[in-house]
């Protein structure tokens, strides 16, 4: 009984429009002090934040557990993907990092607190999940462009790896410079090398950023007319049902018209 | 009475077409002397500009004078953000700057009066109306780039600060970075830097561009679609209207001779 | 008479399909001989190019004739914009340049003899009016980049002149700077050079990288969308009229259902 | 009867799930061992390395000959594309090469194996035949652009050669030096150099940019509004041709209606 009326408080506490926008503050404010650390910052003010810090992380684990307490199952509350991610990212930085050496560890851990304002922000969540659902229909392109990059790259690794080892050492390297020619920046200085001992070298790099480019272009127009027939199709589909469900009334009625009047001829006959 | 005569004179003034080329002409010459200025003019010449800039701000303020007492009620007129704009324009040109220091803010302001191409030129006004419309939709999704910036701003900071800490010093220099390799602007050498300490520091640089690139893409994509619904939405609504409310007259008539056929063949069989 | 077999002679060469394939074949011919001219080629085989050259000019001047005549009226010849551009490209060619001055001039004339190639296929005919079509949309949009590129570049020929006169020296070289800047072409070399002296001027390149991605982000997607509703809209109401006109017809017919109904019932009851 | 019972053995086998897990395990483990070579690996390790790409070809081999026998018909099997494509592949990897010096092309021919990952994922085949379909439209698009290229590659050729022969040497070198400006890699270091001695050289490079850029985009647009427009008007007419069927019905039955009523009217008319 009792803790069920401490459910029903928490409950309305996690509803309330005053808690909500205190999460949202906080998480800001210290989004706003993982930027101020990157500046100097005086040592004595150092110790400051660090508290404030340790301050938020209680915070953002009592928050985590009234929600938690709020959802009543404990499992429903982790089928959500978004509280799953919170859960994480509360229980990450609650690991105490005592060592100076994984200092650097325990502050990129806070910096990634910074996403809970994607998840605590209604319309970031939906962009997210929009986002997420437009992956799929990429897949294959992805993967076609994968085996272009991986093709070029070993052709690459092949025939220029004594030109520049840095550049086309092994098939890793590779394909980063071939990453690095897709977003044209020195991708001349690149071929100009490697034109130096094979002349025809500019075979090479016209016909990957041509199949790129060309697969990409592709790949986008795909994307804009298949996501725009789902929508317009949904739509005339429902808009046609009633048009033809009418259509289909009014065939039924004038069908029904003709039997009638064939009756009444009959009936007429016979009166004569 | 007096005062109504002055007005209807300074509307139809204003509304002459010849006042009107007048007062865009005027407004490209004045664009044309701030570009003349930008090179080496004959000191004499440069008094002659400065009486002419001086005549073209008294013309400006006069024309905006004759609209507002044309339009008749002072507030309606200050209704119109494009009214607001002008008369700004117009009232900074007039504070006198005398000052050798502020000089450069002085001609910083007369640049701005080109601004009042765009006002007076109906098209472009509609033009910049439908972009500051198209500003919305836009909103969350820079708002989440702003925010891929930040956590990215805030690691790189905080990994890359001893390396260079001209481009990675605090978080607003480490953004302009980003936005940097974002335009892909030499950003292998951002990349290689960071790679002779942290190797896997590619990664990222990769997954900061591919998020980018993803979310502004499907940004696009959504305001493309988003827009030609909209537009297919309205266009089909009222077509649909149009069709729908015929097919329901049909019905209403194939009805009314059904109910008029039953009461015939009742009439007919009474009739017998 | 005689002039009148004479024409019907030269139209039915006109319409040969042998004699458009030679024209078609002299074109590419004439373009392979422009680009072999700019490798080092030997000075005897250079006069025979030029004898070439001639040979080319006077059969092009042949072809013009014959199509001439063949069109009978010589205004409506010259009516057709393709046959002025055909005309004005060989008339120049025929001018006698002798002077070795002038010989760069010459040279040039006779690479846009490739031109050609474009009138003479149809479908590059085809697909050049369309790109023309295209354009007048575009054109408020490009004139508001202007007047953005225009008080950008004074603003910056005016505060960045002593920093670095070739980059902002004049309006006009600081309108080429603002081009280089929006093709992301070492514009952090621009930017950081004026960093040094005025730290906030990032605002002015970043400003306007944004101001110009979104107005030519916008125009973009505006004409995609005018154009396909255009398309659309002429599509479907083709469509739909056909429809409308359709459903009048039948409530045009359940209307004089009706009236003949309600003669018939009154008959019926005069009957009785 | 025997060779029939081996035909149908090895059908069952080409469409054994198992069978083709393999092959594809075998075909992405081709790839990875292309990947490892790249690196510096033990000699000894290389020899093994060799034993496995021996294993595998024969392999491949025997795939392509129990797919050969499992059609049945050896025409129908070379009608399919795809087929003659695994087959040269397969054919060239058997090709005994002992000379050293051509020992790269024999590992350029086993880099292309990795090719078969695209004909083996029945999802990247059609794919990549979507992505040829889509070529003829954008065919004389690509004309006019080399069209463009190539008097722009004679003009700067012929101006500019005197300037920096590595860049403008002759009309080759000239159209790699113009994909360059297009791609905007380094292009204002290209046009500062030859506006020193032709000062309006940028015109050159302005107009270029942009007549590649509008005729790119033109291109990009036209192609997303011709493959919306089939697929939507092939809906469409689906669509249509139903209710407009259904339209007709209607008519011909308010048609009938008529006729019967009018006949009925005379038959009462009579009856009187």
């Amino acid at each position: 009984m009792q803790a069920n009326a401490i459910k029903n408080y928490l409950n309305a506490l996690n509803n309330n429009k005053f808690f909500q926008i205190t999460i949202i503050s906080v998480i800001i404010f210290s989004a706003l002090m993982i930027g101020v650390k990157t500046y100097d910052v005086d040592p004595s003010y150092l110790k400051f934040l660090t508290a404030i810090d340790i301050a938020i992380t209680y915070l953002f684990l009592f928050e985590i557990i009234v929600r938690f307490i709020a959802e009543g199952h404990s499992l429903s509350f982790f089928k959500k993907a978004w509280n799953v991610f919170d859960t994480l990212i509360v229980a990450v930085s609650l690991i105490p990092i005592e060592d100076s050496e994984v200092v650097l560890l325990a502050r990129l851990i806070r910096i990634f607190r910074v996403l809970r304002l994607i998840s605590i922000i209604p319309e970031l969540r939906i962009l997210i999940s929009a986002l997420v659902k437009a992956l799929p229909p990429m897949g294959y392109v992805l993967l076609l462009m994968f085996i272009i990059f991986y093709i070029y790259a070993a052709v690459g690794s092949l025939l220029f790896d004594d030109i520049n080892p840095v550049l086309w050492g092994d098939i890793l390297v590779s394909m980063l410079t071939l990453f690095r020619v897709v977003t044209f920046e020195d991708w001349t200085d690149v071929m100009y090398e490697t034109m130096e001992i094979y002349p025809l070298s500019w075979i090479f790099y016209l016909t990957f950023i041509f199949l790129n480019a060309f697969v990409f272009l592709n790949m986008m127009i795909g994307i804009v007319i298949e996501r725009m027939q789902a929508e317009h199709d949904s739509y005339n589909l429902e808009n046609d049902i009633g048009e033809v469900a009418e259509m289909k009334h009014i065939r039924e009625d004038t069908q029904a018209i003709l039997q009638r009047l064939e009756s009444l001829e009959k009936q007429l006959s016979a009166n004569k």
